[in-house]
């Protein structure tokens, strides 16, 4: 990846895509982790940096260290910084009605509180909410849906996480985010390479095979591990239902996202 | 519209989408209103009464008649039924970090918070969320974004509200759920005729010309008020981004929601 023309791109995509609603502010969720962090430089350098809200929302088991790290992020880039605790309103969801809740499900309410937290501060700002959820999060369904997958627009998702570490360098992203094992955060020791079962590294290699190069599973499988491959395979089938709308009944000659389906800059 | 045949057709998109992810239940909020009933009542017909779980998320401010209704509606399908007040999680947020928060940015939290519930009940139970937005709101933009807009599968959402009218008495949904003034109930007296500014009838009808007929904007002017055709489509255009998934920007030769779409039962 040319990490200058990356820059480049992403940085007329933010400016030209946001000022085509009128707008010209973002809003982001700051985890503390690298994506965000590059999704938070990269706002900072199309809009300026007053121009940017960086709201970070933790629960009382998210790490501290996260929380660090977002106003690490926030204070090298200048951006505006505001802390959150969504503690509150998920305990007198889980405690008042399920209690028996698993942590996955916990994790889901947290991604969605934070989505509807981020939008009720971009409708305050007059900003849009942007999305730091990667190629491979996206391909993979690892995420929650209308949750932190939940944005505007996003600069990152046509970008591989190998490549996101790239692009951290060349953005100036503080060591220590770069250096940290990546983590959903969602519940503690979490890590996304120990619960995907294999390493960035091998996936992202394998995406870019299936996805850009469009290499048949069965070439795949005598490449690589199939029993890998399927399980890759697998994960982006099961989670399709996340990258799309709703499936509305079709009824008449023209259905949403069917026969009436245009860019967001229609005509206006 | 042929009400008997569109209950079949509808029936039959229920029972093969949801059989096609190979869950068997569907998740629904109630609200007391027209939409929801008619999808309770469609719910309940293509799956099985106790394959359905209805829920009402009630604030402290909702009508006390929605929760009747809701009832009544559930009663009326037995359909499995379940009642979660909203207000501690909605409070928890307003009163510590956004007192001065207006109705449209509350009335926003609580239907997401909706969502998330409805959300993690459908994963709690292994159903799917059914959606209850018809084709003038889903045009109009007349809901919320990860709100009442979000789910899986939506019924009703290529058809009018006029329809709806029809679809219900169909369905024998009870009469004072029928006849009751349509509204969103985030606020005291809200009303969806008086804040759109024109009734659902002529509404439908420009928009049925607008959109089903591809009538141009002109032709559409000489026939009906230009300030109201001016106001209806300016709704649709500024509502779009409701209508889509974030904007991915583009990198790769097989960018997310461009190259890379597939419906979801894609292989599987």
């Amino acid at each position: 990846m040319d990490t200058a023309q990356t820059v480049a791109i992403l940085l007329n995509f933010l400016r030209e895509e946001i000022k085509k609603t009128g707008l010209h502010k973002a809003v982001l969720g700051l985890s503390g982790g690298i994506d965000s962090a590059v999704v938070c430089a990269l706002c900072a350098g199309a809009l300026g940096a007053d121009n940017v809200r960086a709201l970070c929302l933790p629960y009382k088991t998210s790490h501290p260290e996260s929380e660090a790290h977002a106003r690490l992020c926030a204070e090298t880039y200048g951006v505006p910084y505001q802390v959150i605790e969504i503690t509150p309103q998920i305990d007198a969801y889980f405690e008042h009605t399920e209690p028996d809740a698993p942590p996955l499900r916990r994790g889901n309410k947290m991604a969605r509180e934070r989505m509807a937290i981020l939008y009720d501060h971009s409708a305050k700002l007059g900003g849009l909410v942007v999305g730091t959820s990667n190629k491979t999060e996206l391909l993979l369904g690892y995420g929650t849906q209308h949750g932190d997958l939940a944005s505007a627009l996003n600069p990152i998702g046509d970008i591989y996480k190998t490549d996101i570490f790239a692009l951290a360098g060349r953005l100036k992203v503080p060591e220590p985010i770069i250096k940290k094992t990546p983590s959903a955060d969602l519940w503690a020791g979490q890590s996304d390479e120990a619960e995907l079962g294999y390493t960035y590294a091998r996936i992202d290699e394998l995406l870019a095979e299936l996805i850009d190069r469009r290499i048949s599973e069965r070439a795949l499988k005598e490449k690589y591990d199939p029993v890998f491959v399927d399980k890759i395979i697998t994960l982006v089938k099961k989670s399709q239902f996340k990258r799309r709308l709703p499936l509305i009944a079709k009824l008449s000659a023209r259905t949403i996202d069917r026969e009436f389906r245009y860019p967001r800059d229609w005509g206006v």
